[in-house]
């Protein structure tokens, strides 16, 4: 394992070399996990012209149940007391060091620590490094896609076992801690971020977060969950009808939103713009009239954050390469009546391999529970 | 409820003004919720001069539980799409009410949207508006007290719960997800920070996260959670021994620990220096030999964060007000033997009034479950 991370900071390392930069700070927690494997509390990552790097943090990541991990090439610098500013502390160890410039995230660094790097190392030069680790990021290894395929298994398991529970009566609130629970009961990390469950007119509202609401017969029933697996994290989304026959309106809405979301997956070969892709599936319920009603982007990539690079949206730039995990979760929420999404993880994958790899197996029959 | 973000606003605006600078852009979320009761996701806030505020927002508040507090000085802003950044969108919008200058949260605001901020309001002069809002937030008003008191009774009854069911055998994390529930079921908006649950060789350890290490006969068992109640965060810790009979050192050290957090809580008067209340916990373990072993603090606020100022520390400045929450929290942690921490929420309140009002009430004897 060590030696991935090596080789994740030897691209970044050629790419900074390439942009002029001999040193460079990684603040990102997300970015800094995926080059050294751990995470402690604010650490940063200081990449060396030299190939010496350090891992500068406040708290040592022994407490991490990553401790193993840190390779041969990675130091590690201990800040004395908790209240020292890791990325203040790398730029002057970088200074010391002899480097001349510095590229640093200057998305994810506040401009009050870039000051203060500024102030410990005057004669640094500081530039930009931009989002060349999300860039490294995107294209996954088969490690990382083995550990979102085990996430998405945790995942449907919880949802298959809430789904043979009784739902009539019990609170979305309830619904989302047990779904919760039950991933953390099948081996997750944790939720891999906040689980949606949405009932009645609350139904196909993307990010609607669980309230006291009942679920009630005749309830449109949408959820949206997913593990975190060795940092990786997947999602899943369903709608369900609540009682023994749907309305035909019911039935209507989730034929379309279900067309839309095939349409999409489809779309998934390498090569693919991802605007293509956000198409395919967008004119499904374009054409039906549900426009003004349409989310702004009908997937992202997936990994150790929820919500990637690429996106797919009407706007995106850039293709689909092989193995990039991506979402494809097309919904429509009609207010005040309730709606539908579905939602899966998929792997781009060449065609001679089969087409996209779906992580998340759970049916998208119209479930009447 | 209006009236009081409109005076909190107000107050900013004051020193603002003082400070030299007629418009702000307000970007932590914390500090954004204080000062207009709602929280969208990526929000800012502007701050006029003439007190026509706007929050700034992707996506529209009234997907948040606090829809209705918006008051009516507080004007929505809503930016089309998902991708737009509502700094820079808040500086143009300054730009073109003819404000010339905008102070922003450096501390908070990122190197990047900075800039972009910059470059869409090329006329305006941006300063600092520093930790303005976060000076603002550390003396509470009973509303938010009153908060806390009842996030404070819900993870009381939470971990009597827990305390009350059978322990030896199950593992540190499905005790923490179980907490977690609780806190829940007893109307809790969710977790204030992720439950600590930590046995044997890894109880007293501030930061633990559980594994999946189980309860055993003789095990010191430390936890340590907090509700969030309408947005505010409390904390309670609590360390206990397994089995009929703690050992001696477990009794002689839970002892020590006891006393010192006692000390650190009767040291809690308005006007007291904060790092004289930190020195009165930590001078009882350091004459007792345990120096190193000791956290950086032993205390900090509460309250919309959990990690607030003002921190009880030896290098922290500053004083207590009245009505001003905070954690008082000493613990000691032995490598491979494990350790005890003892953690209250208190507000500091006058002599005259009783002295300071604790917020977390289980016992602090030490129960052998």
């Amino acid at each position: 394992m060590a030696d991935v991370y090596a080789a994740r900071r030897e691209r970044l390392r050629e790419r900074c070399a390439a942009g002029g930069s001999a040193a460079a700070l990684v603040s990102r927690p997300a970015n800094v996990r995926y080059l050294t494997g751990a995470a402690p509390r604010d650490a940063v990552l200081l990449l060396d012209g030299d190939g010496e790097d350090l891992l500068v943090c406040g708290s040592p990541p022994s407490a991490q149940p990553d401790e193993g991990r840190l390779d041969e090439n990675l130091r590690t610098h201990l800040l004395p007391g908790r209240a020292g500013d890791p990325a203040a502390a790398a730029g002057a160890l970088a200074a010391s060091r002899g480097a001349d410039s510095l590229a640093v995230e200057e998305h994810h660094l506040t401009v009050a620590r870039h000051r203060a790097l500024g102030s410990v190392a005057p004669r640094l030069r500081l530039s930009d490094i931009g989002g060349a680790v999300e860039q490294l990021r995107v294209v996954k290894d088969e490690q990382e896609i083995s550990c979102l395929r085990t996430g998405a298994e945790i995942t449907d398991q919880a949802l298959g076992e809430l789904l043979e529970s009784i739902l009539v009566g019990r609170t979305e609130r309830h619904l989302a801690l047990e779904l919760e629970r039950r991933l953390v009961d099948h081996g997750a990390d944790g939720p891999a971020f906040a689980t949606s469950v949405a009932t009645g007119p609350n139904a196909g509202r993307r990010d609607h977060r669980p309230s006291d609401r009942r679920v009630e017969e005749g309830d449109f029933l949408s959820v949206r969950l997913g593990a975190v697996y060795h940092g990786y994290r997947c999602e899943i989304g369903r709608t369900f009808v609540i009682g023994s026959s749907p309305a035909d309106w019911q039935i209507e809405l989730y034929d379309l939103v279900f067309a839309a979301q095939r349409a999409g997956r489809q779309a998934l070969v390498p090569g693919a713009a991802c605007r293509d892709v956000d198409r395919a599936a967008r004119q499904v319920l374009d054409s039906a009239g549900y426009a003004p009603a349409l989310p702004p982007l009908t997937g992202h990539g997936v990994g150790l954050e929820i919500d990637e690079e690429p996106q797919l949206a009407p706007s995106a730039m850039g293709k689909l390469d092989a193995c990039v995990p991506v979402t494809v979760e097309p919904g429509v929420h009609l207010p005040g009546r309730g709606g539908v999404r579905i939602d899966d993880t998929l792997v781009v994958r060449p065609e001679a391999d089969g087409g996209p790899e779906l992580l998340t197996i759970t049916t998208k029959e119209l479930l009447a529970l």
